[in-house]
C-alpha cells in the first residue's frame, strides 16, 4: 500500500509538477524525450569532464554554461521516467523494470543526482578548477551508480 | 569574403561559446544532440499550447516551468547546428543546406527565436493567462518561420 501510493505521489510529480499532460503522451513519445535528455546531458558532461581531467584548458565561462544546463536538466528526469514508459511498441529503452518496481530506490538516486547537480552549479560560479573538480566528480558519481542499478548494459 | 568571415565567426560561437569541443564531435554526434534538443523544445512547447489554447486549466507554476526549458534550451541551437553537419554517414537530419550556405539567414532566424524565447520567460513570470498567450504565440511563429525556411518537409 505504501509503495502505490508512493508510485500515485511520483506520478503527480512528473505529470504535475515538471507539467506536461503525460496522459496524453505515448510511452514511445517518453521513451523518445528520456534518450534526449540523456543526449544532452552526456553532451554537456564531456567538455567539462575534459577540462578536468585538463585536457584542454579551463575556462570557468564555458564550465558555468555546462554545469548550468546539468542543473536545469536534472529537473527533467521526473517526467523522463513517468510510469507506464518501461516498454513501447516503437521504441528501444535500457531502463531497467526496477525503475518502476523499486521506486523509493529510484527516487533517492534522483535525488542524489539532482542535489549533486546543484553542487555543480554553486562550485561552477566560484571560477577556478579546484573549486568544480570535486563537484563534478559528485555529478559522475551519481550518474554512474543510477546507471550501474538501472540500466541494462 | 563577408560570408566567409561570418563563417567563422559563427563556428567560433559554436564552439567556443556554447562550449564544446566541436572539432571532437562528429557530425553524427551533432545531428544526434540537435534532434534531441528539438525533442526537448518541443516536448515543453506542448503543455504551454494545450493551455494557450484552453484545453487544459492555465497553472502558471507549471507554464513558468516549460517556458524557462525553452528559453534554457534556446541557446543550445549554435552547437547544435554547427558548420560540416549538414549530413553524416549515420544520421539522418531534415537541416536544408541553406542553414550553412546562409548563415546570415539562419542567424538571423535564432536570434528571433531566442529573443521571443526571451520574452516568453518573462511574460510567464506575471502568472497570467492574458501575459502569456502572445508571448507563446511569438516563440511558436519564430519556430514555424525557421522549419519552413531551413527544414525539409
Amino acid at each position: 500500500m505504501k509503495k502505490r501510493i508512493l508510485c500515485i505521489a511520483l506520478t503527480a510529480i512528473a505529470s504535475g509538477i515538471a507539467g506536461t499532460a503525460l496522459a496524453q503522451q505515448k510511452p514511445e513519445e517518453v521513451i523518445k524525450y528520456r534518450k534526449s535528455v540523456m543526449t544532452i546531458q552526456a553532451w554537456h558532461m564531456r567538455p567539462m569532464a575534459a577540462m578536468v581531467k585538463e585536457q584542454r584548458p579551463y575556462d570557468a565561462e564555458v564550465f558555468a554554461y555546462n554545469a548550468q544546463v546539468i542543473g536545469q536538466t536534472a529537473r527533467m528526469k521526473a517526467e523522463a521516467f513517468a510510469p507506464g514508459t518501461d516498454k513501447a511498441t516503437d521504441a528501444e529503452t535500457r531502463a531497467k523494470p526496477e525503475i518502476w518496481s523499486e521506486p523509493e530506490k529510484f527516487k533517492q538516486a534522483l535525488d542524489r543526482f539532482q542535489a549533486e547537480a546543484v553542487k555543480l552549479v554553486e562550485a561552477s560560479k566560484v571560477g577556478s578548477l579546484d573549486a568544480v573538480r570535486p563537484a563534478f566528480g559528485g555529478v559522475a558519481k551519481a550518474c554512474g551508480a543510477c546507471h550501474d542499478t538501472f540500466r541494462t548494459k
